[in-house]
């Protein structure tokens, strides 16, 4: 990437800056000289030999201002080296996406020259990070001036420095140019098409250009479903029992797009190199604790924590605690349907204009408690699943998401499957669920993008006047220290974890009940679309870049989507059941309904594993090349076996030659 | 292994003879001598650099007597390097398993001298059987002699062989003194003990281990299920209706065995080093055909078979033919209903004792006539899926078991489930169920153990009576070449395909079934007890004995259990539902009572699920030591990559010293 900033290290070399790091502004001296100092060493001594400046005071150098920023580089033969290290997968010249390794990197296709042109920023800055997350401490035992911070051999330095709070942020640098660009083809153009998803994986790698990917197919599918829901709201709109037709479309539907995404992804994920990419060796987490003790995979000595004890953490407080959320929850919905039954006696007693919009008054302010309830419960789930103190990040994700998904499906879900299997009323659910769709949607949009921008404007103005107030500059381009500062102050993107929740829910709002409100569908697809732009605004606009993440699908939430699609067969089954259209073929007795109904859905249930076990995850083209890949790689073994054997005996030979000559 | 007979082969040095290769008896001079050439060739020219040697004619050579049998084994160093290829997993001398390379060979931990007695007989004859697998053909363009039998660069030559019908078969030696005291430790003692699972590896290898260890985990898991029942059948003989109990605990049983067994397997593989092994690039089978043409994986020149016409094969043949047999199957079973009906109605006219024993004829005809269908489709199965011309030998076993699964299971199980749910005949079910499982049983241990034996005694003797005859030998020791072709003559073990099908009916008739018939169960222990024997018997006296195949896990049969454990659920909930204790909870609505049971049904499905998904398939400890072996090879990696750096470095400096002295 041709970038227009650079910055000289202390040996006089320019380099470009990619990452930045931001310690805490009382750090001790002797802590920042040795940090530097390992952060550049050679690797041979342990080193990342990275290039790294202090950040020069900001135009208007205030009190407030944090001195202790410093801006990460690589030369770009550290680049290539730290590419192999990662396992970068690049385009080959035939075509194929194979492993970068430094001594066939002019086979790679984009490969030129020095190969200054080969990996795009985002690449860089993950391998930088890569690096920073991989310097080692050696025999120190705690860091310089702190000897609380105790550093174990062989542990990554800068996990430590975070846990200890001595290290505020590591982040990577926007590029103004490149981000204007993909603003651009992105959400600033007038014509509707498909998004950037290649630019968008250039820019932030290919975790976020997979839930954007997600995103637009998810949109593409609802299509068809929106196309029949429209006529079937505008011509059959009282007609509550038409809608078996529309329940068995469902049902198909939720199991086909499933199934057809997985295959997309990969073909999305190979073409990007991630399919075949070895995950890393995890490093423990940032916040990890324990007593020290020997770790039995690796025999090294490092803090431990027995796995005993969080079992018990798990099953003695945070299980009693969700359950104790779910009653709440299931408390307030009680208390909603008292809301409705009140607001239905009034308007029964005296229908008038006021009273017809108090009846959605309740749907309303529960949509509501809904949306503050999930808020709520997030920050007690990411503080009950910290202090369960897990060792790796993926076992943290995994509790933290299992938590947060049964609570939002029970919170979101349960008085619709109330409204529908208990009391029976489709006219109440098809209310209740337009209103929850609706106002979620609202308040999601608001509380995801235009709040956050407009708190980040307000400081940015406040940026901006202060520079002009100082007549230092006359154009509005910020020089690089206050650019960097800048940056430093957006919030943090944290991650596609509350996207990919938000996708979840509308999915389950459609694929369970919108026989009931065809036209859920419709909003859900208008919801997507803005949805698309909001996300991309605020990526653009509102975050910090975020470091890419080398994703090959989308990971627990394929297993999220894919259990709710078995919860949408059920029940879909079960409306079906409940129809008029139904019960008309048992006249005379219920009993042989249901049993049918049974039938059928297990039927269905099977019939959906027997496809998902069937349909091949991977498309067959795809699967031919990963094949040819790992053949080619195995003859390459053998000939390097071969050629190892005539290096040895060359050698061999060319001692005995030695010899003779030292001989004779 | 010390092995008491031995031969020399053509330039005189002395070998142990491991595996036979028959060839046709009219094969053709030139190809016999080129085969052995390519046999015997050095590994740098392509060959296999095995020994070989023809097999002397027997004491009592007769005109029908093959001469073209070959005797082949191989030098220890060259077992060595052959157990290196196939990736061989062996105790290392810390007590971990791992893959044995020559070079470290002495770390192993029961390396001792040159390593003669390392690897055992059955992993000697597995090597064998894959360095002649994997012997390729260079440039020859057809089997010199055989102008139709042509051979593609790269291909394996014995595939070819086979698939032309020249070569008859290869099969490995019994060690008589090894299988005396194996049948003595496994069948032939008195005392009750566990089966010698490690010798049985040692001699057959993992994949025959595992399936005895499945037998025998079976049996001990029936065995709680076996105490019910006793009681039950003899205390509540009459009261059908006190089966919710039993089948509450079969609903839990079922899940729980199959999750132990898959942790109880893993332990297994891990001690016989087959978990971590990888499978090796699989070979076409040997029955493949196609057109020639260019393999999109390897990019060279060989047969290929268009996978749309597979499909069309499988779909517009296969499929229509198996949905053919079940019909038949179930017009079978309607026949069989008649005729209970017409015994019922004689029995029913004038009862005698022998009206009596009339009422169990049809189920008796029933069940002989199951087992002879289901022999019959067997083979029909066979020639199908040979016919839809599979490329690998793990496709065609799947299609096969597939198909084969599926009609067992409707034939076995239609009438049972016909019983059940629409006659509601809870009487009837039992008798049927246990004349099915009694008659089955005994046509199995007959078909499987006795008759072979009985027919290869009779060959045995006609042998030894010939040879007595000629009065050549006067103690009953036969000389090596009559033992080789008293061998050649025995049934070929094909596999535990049947076995494994046998114990899915069982498991099948016990987990669906067994609470209208708590007997079922003890019946199943009693018949497992005499499998063990039985299938030792086969094993060690009916048959060859079989190449060893190291195997992980019992495959596919693991899913088919879980399958069916997914039916157990299903049909338990039902049978409890139909019971008169569930109705007598909801005397006023049938209706209340099946939504009830739908709901637990989903329940505890859901359960399963959820279970399966939580408790880990490879035991804590193992994984440890699992991530601790990947651990260190990375880490080994790492310091390989320096060392080559320094020889590098040396190389270079030494070709400088060499230059040196040559330019001095």
């Amino acid at each position: 990437p041709q970038l227009s900033l650079s910055v000289r290290d202390s040996y006089g070399s320019k380099f470009t800056p990619l990452v930045v790091v931001e310690l805490a502004s009382d750090t001790k001296e002797e802590a920042i000289a040795w940090l530097l100092d390992r952060i550049r060493d050679k690797q041979q001594n342990g080193g990342a030999e990275l290039l790294v400046e202090q950040l020069s005071p900001g135009v208007v150098a205030s009190e407030k201002e944090n001195p202790n920023m410093f801006l990460v580089g690589a030369s770009w033969q550290r680049l290539l080296s730290g590419a192999e290290d990662v396992g970068l997968f690049k385009e080959f010249s035939d075509g194929s996406m194979r492993g970068f390794t430094c001594a066939t990197k002019n086979s790679f296709k984009d490969f030129k020259g020095e190969g200054d042109d080969f990996l795009s920023m985002a690449e860089c800055q993950y391998i930088i990070k890569h690096e920073l997350d991989t310097l080692r401490a050696k025999d120190e035992t705690h860091v310089p001036g702190y000897t609380h911070a105790k550093l174990y051999p062989g542990k990554s330095i800068v996990r430590r420095l975070q846990s200890k709070g001595i290290l505020v942020q590591i982040f990577p640098l926007h590029e103004k140019e490149e981000l204007k660009r993909l603003s651009f083809s992105w959400y600033k153009k007038i014509k509707l098409s498909l998004q950037p998803l290649d630019d968008i994986r250039h820019y932030y790698g290919e975790g976020l250009a997979l839930y954007f990917g997600f995103l637009e197919y998810f949109t593409f599918a609802l299509v068809p479903m929106a196309l029949i829901g429209v006529p079937y709201y505008l011509f059959d709109w009282e007609d509550y029992d038409k809608y078996v037709v529309f329940a068995a479309f469902n049902l198909v539907w939720c199991t086909v797009i499933l199934e057809v995404w997985k295959r997309n992804s990969a073909s999305l994920a190979y073409g990007w190199g991630t399919l075949s990419r070895k995950k890393a060796f995890e490093e423990p987490r940032p916040g990890f604790h324990g007593v020290l003790g020997f770790n039995p995979v690796t025999g090294r000595e490092e803090p431990l924590y027995p796995n005993a004890k969080r079992q018990l953490r798990i099953y003695l407080v945070s299980l009693p605690f969700v359950l104790l959320c779910l009653y709440l929850s299931l408390y307030v919905m009680m208390i909603y349907f008292q809301m409705e039954g009140w607001a239905l006696s009034i308007h029964d007693e005296n229908p008038t204009f006021w009273t017809d919009i108090l009846l959605f008054i309740p749907s309303i302010i529960y949509a509501v408690v809904i949306e503050v309830m999930n808020l709520i419960y997030r920050y007690a789930a990411e503080f009950l699943t910290e202090w369960e103190n897990h060792r790796l990040e993926s076992s943290y994700q995994n509790h933290l998401v299992l938590k947060v998904l049964v609570f939002n499906f029970v919170n979101c879900f349960a008085s619709l499957f109330y409204i529908a299997f208990v009391m029976q009323d489709m006219m109440l659910l098809r209310q209740s669920l337009a209103t929850l769709l609706i106002t979620s949607q609202i308040l999601n949009q608001f509380m995801e993008a235009f709040l956050p921008y407009w708190l980040q404007r307000r400081r940015n103005k406040k940026m901006i006047r202060r520079v002009q107030k100082r007549k230092l500059l006359e154009d509005k381009e910020l020089p690089l220290a206050n650019q960097v500062r800048l940056e430093a102050d957006m919030s943090t993107y944290l991650g596609t974890f509350d996207d990919y929740l938000e996708l979840f829910l509308l999915f389950g709002y459609v694929s369970l009940f919108s026989c009931v409100y065809p036209l859920a569908a419709v909003l859900v697809v208008l919801n997507n679309i803005t949805e698309v732009y909001s996300d991309a605004f605020k990526m653009c606009r509102v975050f910090k870049r975020p470091f890419s993440d080398p994703a090959s699908n989308i990971g627990v939430w394929q297993l999220a989507l894919e259990a709710m699609s078995v919860i949408a067969i059920v029940t879909n089954c079960a409306l079906i059941g409940m129809s008029p259209q139904a019960k008309a073929y048992f006249p005379e007795s219920d009993t042989q309904l249901i049993l049918w109904i049974a039938a059928v859905e297990h039927g269905l249930l099977a019939l959906k594993f027997i496809l998902t076990f069937l349909i091949p995850d991977v498309p067959k083209h795809i699967q031919i090349k990963l094949s040819r890949l790992e053949f080619e790689s195995l003859e390459a073994l053998k000939k390097k076996a071969e050629v190892l054997q005539c290096i040895c005996n060359f050698m061999v030979s060319n001692i005995a030659v030695t010899f003779h000559y030292a001989v004779s």
